[in-house]
């Protein structure tokens, strides 16, 4: 997507040199840094330098080929396979591509491992942007079938960040919208601002700014009375992991959306490519383990005065705080999943099928 | 309540002069203010110096009082009545006061106006504070049912601040919670952080702290999450104003945990003085115009460096932002109001009984 002008990618790689976008400073500061090491590489995954469940994926493909500049034992390949993999318990992508690494890799020989992983890890990059533009087709349609019945400006609502920042490009909830955009549907975007890192506020508005779409934050609280009074016209998140009967594990509080989006009678789509159900996963309620993060990151907030960016305090010494990162969204409660091999409802026998037309191999 | 050993209101008024405990600067400085003109009323209501709606009622019912000192006419009853009626439209308790303030010295010979208002204002203080202990009792046999089915440890959620910051003393969605520590009930209070104002993280996880209660503060978004996983026993919640119907309009996001109560069969409850039930008001959906605010409560938050509160952006510079402060909870996602008159179901019927057997007077 465009930057000031410039397209750009969340990841790129030349001469086996990783970028990436730091999005802990984004929006105030747009600094790319070069990943040298596999620390770098897991400091980038677990401090969301890098975030959303595709672009997770993809960094750490890139980091296990990374670690194969310097050793191409089968003991390093299992080493960097663990390392990454602890760094995000929820995302699934992180373990899918990481055991696609991980399988090609041992039965590559040893002095061709450091191609074949950079060969590998730059087709499953391409594949999520393929699989994200998709994505956005399919799910324009449903956009546009709401503009030709109401005329007006179609209300989407989203909740947290699952934009072209949150995979390698075009994202996979924003992706309809930047589609619609240039179909010239009339859109306007309500972006939830995300609590605890507000990736909301912070980088969905960011990029919507950018690519010139309208949109209001609001706080997370909010998308219930939006949707009572009816500014609501369609719901459409992400997903960090799919449930094989539809249930969707989520950044925190795409539950309540999903609840106040049924009470509502309006349409809630999940917007995933079909890497990030879980094959091994019947349902989801219950079943997933829920990361929990630092309380730090409720008490402290990055506040920027023009110049610095600056952590400070918001809430009194010593406050008790919890902070579990995702929640699980029953799939009775989702209108359809939108995949990189069309929609469908959310349901075992409907995603059994689109799984069997898988667009990535 | 207790603050460091002492014990504090929120208002109280001595010699014909007014008193408040400034929430602004809460939980950081403890400061206390002296109101002195209608305009110093005003401020404090409008930019949250009281908030709550007990306690917004009774600071105007003294700002009127206080404005008698200058002047005892019609004219400047119904001047002060007027503008202290402007500075918060949600708010039933506001007019509530008001008109019992307007009616009253109206009839009220002018020389003896002055000492009528203050007689009052400091009446409905009181009611407010005996009240909101009533609440406490009648609230807190709920929460001791539950305890003695579970023998465990009771989880209450609440939402923004409705303890006895939010009144004169007690409080009224936190007043059975300080009267079931009192009767040595183990209980431990999930609060959410109430953005856009983290009235919750800020004030209600204060109180707690300072009564020595097990809290912890989440995001608006984890409640929905918490429920699920049955880490939440019972919610309670205030009220800015309620319609007949048992529809009750509070702080933004309370429909959301309504509802993520109800789909988890967990008890939801309102907590709040009769003086807040809108008798003009048969219902509350559609029907009650929601106060919204600045979009700089989002953008802007305070933060704080152990010595100096300082405000500081949060977002990029001319994010657009919308800030509806409140949301109505269709009665049927209530399972009970907890007022000073006993308990009753949210409807109608129950209600009128209740107001029947009115505790004001």
């Amino acid at each position: 997507m465009l930057v000031d002008g410039k397209i750009c990618k969340t990841i790129w790689c030349k001469n086996r040199k990783v970028f990436i976008i730091d999005q802990t400073t984004l929006p105030f500061n747009f600094k790319t840094i070069c990943l040298n090491t596999l620390e770098n590489f897991c400091d980038a995954i677990f401090n969301m330098k890098v975030r959303g469940a595709p672009l997770i994926g993809v960094t750490a493909a890139f980091g296990m080929a990374n670690s194969m500049l310097s050793d191409q034992s089968d003991k390093n390949i299992k080493y960097s396979y663990e390392k990454l993999l602890s760094t995000r318990p929820t995302a699934v992508n992180l373990r899918w591509a990481l055991t696609i690494m991980r399988s090609e890799l041992l039965k590559t020989k040893k002095e061709m491992r450091i191609k074949k992983a950079f060969k590998i890890a730059e087709k499953i990059s391409k594949n999520d942007e393929n699989a994200c533009e998709r994505i956005g087709e399919y799910g324009c349609e449903i956009i546009e079938k709401i503009y030709n019945k109401k005329k007006k400006i179609v209300n989407i609502l989203t909740h947290c960040n699952a934009g072209w920042l949150a995979a390698v490009d075009w994202g996979t909830a924003l992706a309809p919208i930047f589609k619609a955009k240039r179909k010239k549907i009339p859109i306007h975007v309500w972006v939830d601002e995300t609590r605890p890192r507000n990736q909301g506020a912070l980088l969905t508005a960011w990029e919507l700014e950018k690519e010139k779409i309208p949109y209001t934050i609001i706080v997370d609280s909010a998308g219930g009375h939006l949707m009572k009074k009816k500014a609501v016209d369609i719901c459409i998140v992400g997903s960090d992991r799919t449930a094989l009967n539809g249930d969707v594990c989520n950044k925190i509080g795409t539950y309540l959306k999903a609840l106040a989006a049924y009470d509502n009678s309006i349409p809630f789509y999940v917007a995933l490519p079909t890497s990030t159900i879980d094959k091994s996963l019947k349902k989801g309620i219950g079943k997933i383990k829920i990361e929990e993060r630092s309380g730090k990151e409720l008490s402290l907030v990055n506040t920027f005065d023009g110049q610095k960016i600056k952590e400070s305090e918001i809430y009194f010494k010593n406050a008790n705080v919890y902070n579990p990162a995702f929640d699980v969204t029953p799939s009775t409660y989702i209108s359809g999943l939108i995949t990189e091999v069309g929609i469908c409802e959310a349901n075992e026998t409907e995603i059994t099928k689109k799984l069997k037309t898988k667009y990535h191999d």
